[in-house]
């Protein structure tokens, strides 16, 4: 069997307490014995990081420097390296902790928010030569201006795919505290199925469609350096789901899985008058504000005059109203209105795009529940729909039965 | 006025708490007001390293490997650095945190107490030049290999101390939980003075002989660079003790202050025979086990045979024992007994190499307390005795109305 290289990925979770790290060094350890050589990434221990940012805001009163909070959040990486990195040796696995910056991540200077821009791994490659287990710090990097930086949310991921990625890894492996990918949240559908195998693009609209077990940035980088994902549980340690290229050769389910979304709001500009640069007028201000338009639909048009409604995160509301209220007296339209009370539910899978009349059974099965669409939005592989927030699980509910996802998958 | 530049270094108890670092900033920012520049270190905030020491233990059955534990503990000035460096730039100070690394402290590769070999502290002035005051993470630096590594011991005054020699700081300002070196320890002597001036010389001796307030270590560099050191408390901020250079001109107290220390063990071997070459070869013995060896006495002869005695820590014993044991045998020795019951005190003064007279008067001091004295060394500005560890305490008391400390001090 040829030497595999894993790059394993541990959550906060995953490193909660000095007993879970000793669980992910016998863990490391298995891996090792088997013969692979891994690289290990891992996030700050359970709440450091949070403690961290209270204790930064007790220091001031205005905002921290971006510069300080990066210094500040990376100790909480170092911290839980170190630890993993004494753990596996108390088990007599070599192993040597690594900061972002030892370990070649580069990224530019957008402090709180850093883009990778290159890994020179030198030190690693050297580590691993001398089956030593490189123990990295996710989350951090060193700017070209040599000053410490954070990758902002799912920095670690975003750590441990770039890594995998450069070394050319046979897969990430991302421990979590759920044991994979599921075919819809089973805190909504208990008989929710876990989902063995799933294309980039599937995983794509899931994460973008609310799914929370991965960051929407990791799984593109993941889709765009082809490194396989294999989303995993460090609590069962039992196979999760392997994010993958989508093969000709695999029998695609029509939906793969269900998604569920209340963290927006609905914006809607009432009576717009219909002509050319309009809309582009509105969301140019929309976007100035730094805002997430997701959903648009624009109503048919009545007497020259639309309604143009948008979704948003929640946390973006006051801006979204404040750019649109500018927007909508520039371009004369009569009213614009905030519905907080949304919720949005989306169907996603590789096999829509051959198989018409989702769509239609879509409808169908929300109507018979007597849930009403307020929005429509679709991709070539996924069709989202904006209901009331009440009725959001029961749509989630009705549509995992109708479109059979509790049986057992066909590939 | 011309700038002065300033090294302020404060303590575990200096910045452990959020209020205490935002009283440490509000100092300094005063500091830079008057028209100064300075340079920052800080240790970590109170019991951080002791709690990350505590997770170590609890994450390895065997002791962890160093390079681990310099990776560990050096998360904790990083984030007390960044914390004040927030906090100064809340009270309108531009100020930027530095790890060891950034700040240029080259050591070498002896992890856990490793020695600076070098400073390039080009990035410090690049920030005193643009104004920024640079908040160093102390105790740390970075290896010849490029790890991470720890000063040991009072490794945040060495780098404070060595920084200051680098930069050529008018003074080195050391604050800490206690506003000053006193003529004794305030909790043994209430009437204890806090001493205004004191020079390098008698400060290392008091510092040997148990002074608490500064590492041997971080006097010595101080000495050698010839820094002026200012020790005072973040507590009341009032003026504290100036260590510096013994002037000429200075009038010198016969004696300055007594210092006790309890933290010794004695050992002697009975009935050494006395030839050349016999203590050559006991201390050889000991000191390949790496015991600090302290006092040394040496009866005189009875019948070709003494009785030679030495004082070591009391973490040394089972080492010191060891080694002596072993030693004893080799050059025929009777008898090898360990007295754990010892005290040590000391009187130090620059005063007394021109006046004569003071030995007999401390050992009359403690003769009329009915002290008796069961070891004695000299130098030419300390005299140390050991007596009975349950009667130290009165022999500290009685010595320093003796020599009368509690007046006003004569410069």
């Amino acid at each position: 069997m040829p030497v595999a290289l894993l790059v394993q990925k541990f959550g906060g979770t995953s490193v909660g307490d000095v007993d879970r790290i000793r669980g992910v060094a016998d863990h490391v350890a298995r891996t090792v014995h088997r013969g692979n050589k891994v690289v290990v990434v891992v996030s700050a221990m359970g709440k450091t990081t949070d403690d961290l940012i209270r204790l930064a805001h007790e220091a001031t009163d205005g905002p921290a420097p971006a510069r300080e909070m990066d210094m500040l959040l990376t100790a909480g990486e170092r911290i839980s390296a170190a630890l993993v990195a004494m753990a596996l040796s108390d088990l007599g696995v070599e192993a040597e902790s690594f900061t972002g910056s030892q370990a070649g991540i580069i990224t530019d200077t957008d402090h709180t928010r850093a883009k990778i821009l290159e890994i020179r791994p030198h030190r690693l490659l050297e580590a691993i030569e001398s089956h030593i287990v490189p123990v990295v710090a996710g989350f951090q990097g060193v700017s070209t201006e040599r000053d410490v930086t954070t990758l902002g949310r799912g920095g670690s991921d975003t750590t441990a795919v770039a890594l995998a990625a450069r070394l050319d890894a046979d897969v990430c492996e991302i421990y979590t505290d759920v044991s994979g990918v599921f075919t819809a949240d089973p805190r909504v559908v208990p008989r929710a199925r876990k989902i063995p195998r799933i294309s980039f693009e599937e995983m794509l609209e899931l994460a973008a469609s609310g799914g929370r077990v991965l960051a929407l940035r990791s799984v593109e980088a993941a889709r765009n350096f082809r490194v396989p994902l294999h989303v995993r549980s460090s609590f069962t340690w039992e196979p999760g789901t392997w994010v993958v290229e989508e093969e000709p050769s695999m029998e695609q389910a029509v939906v793969s899985a269900i998604a569920h979304d209340a963290s927006e709001v609905k914006v809607t500009v009432v009576g717009v008058p219909d002509h050319p640069g309009v809309a582009a007028r509105l969301f140019r201000h929309v976007a100035e504000q730094g805002v997430n338009v997701d959903m648009i639909v624009q109503n048919v048009s009545l007497q020259g005059h639309t309604d143009i409604s948008f979704t948003a995160p929640k946390a973006d509301r006051a801006r979204a109203l404040e750019a649109t209220r500018a927007a909508a007296a520039e371009v004369g339209a009569v009213d614009v209105i905030l519905d907080e009370g949304i919720g949005r539910v989306s169907l996603v899978g590789a096999g829509m795009k051959t198989h018409p009349g989702v769509t239609a059974r879509m409808f169908e099965t929300l109507a018979e529940k007597g849930i009403n669409i307020e929005m429509i939005s679709t991709s070539a592989i996924r069709i989202s729909c904006v209901v009331r927030a009440e009725v959001l699980e029961d749509a989630v509910q009705a549509l995992h039965e109708a479109f059979e996802l509790d049986r057992e998958v066909h590939q």
